[in-house]
């Protein structure tokens, strides 16, 4: 299998609220709209997808049970190339109906990272550390 | 902020076992052991990292409450060149301990896909579409 991750969906729960979200607060580019039921936002490498949550589980089985009360065990990460970005994001994110979940602070690795929600409670982590190196595309150089 | 992806963590239960099914079967390539505690494979664009569960959740908070007893909202999509490698992909990662949830099947939008779950029942779609164009790097093209 060749790695390669093509897409991520979040299961949301209105539609029309997450895109706002991403394409309104976050300023992922995209060209769908909340009409055509499905959104793709181009990100570096991965594509974005925002999918109404009974839908997706549906997709995958008639059977399958949604149970989102908890922490569903995966975060997404964005790194930036500046500490202060860390900062920006995570306030960009808080204006725009998203919710600090741990404010930016010094990690135990040497860096310095902060996480929010999105409006379903999916965990981003911004993060920032001077040892990091960037490929052209804006991917993590990963050793 | 910038529409980049650099990391999707999965939370997992055996560090170990998540490892061979990822490296030793699905063949995704790294440098990290299970030893390191955190693996990081290199896939395009987006990087794949394994944790152990509860680390994850008690980096975003000693509060956070981990409840992964169904449907966690999210997929993740490894879109194909041929319609062929979605069956051995889906065969690849039943060999190895993975669970195929959908066998492979025509769509409704005209293609072809089926999902497998990893050792922690986190869902990828293996997908193929004629429709679809691929950048060089391997990510698919969104309009």
């Amino acid at each position: 299998m060749e790695p390669r991750i093509s897409i991520i969906t979040l299961g949301v729960s209105d539609l029309e609220k997450s895109y706002r979200f991403y394409h309104d607060g976050l300023e992922f580019p995209t060209t769908s709209k909340p009409e055509s039921g499905i959104i793709f936002f181009q990100t570096s490498g991965t594509c974005l997808a925002l999918y109404p949550l009974d839908e997706l589980a549906k997709d995958v089985s008639s059977t399958l049970l949604v149970d989102r009360k908890g922490f569903t065990g995966i975060t997404i990460a964005h790194n930036t190339k500046t500490k202060e970005e860390v900062d920006t994001i995570l306030e960009l994110a808080a204006q725009h109906g998203g919710k600090i979940e741990k404010p930016a602070q010094d990690t135990s690795w040497g860096g310095y990272s902060g996480y929010f929600s999105d409006p379903d409670a999916y965990l981003w982590e911004v993060a920032y550390s001077d040892a990091w190196e960037f490929n052209t595309d804006g991917s993590l150089v990963i050793e």
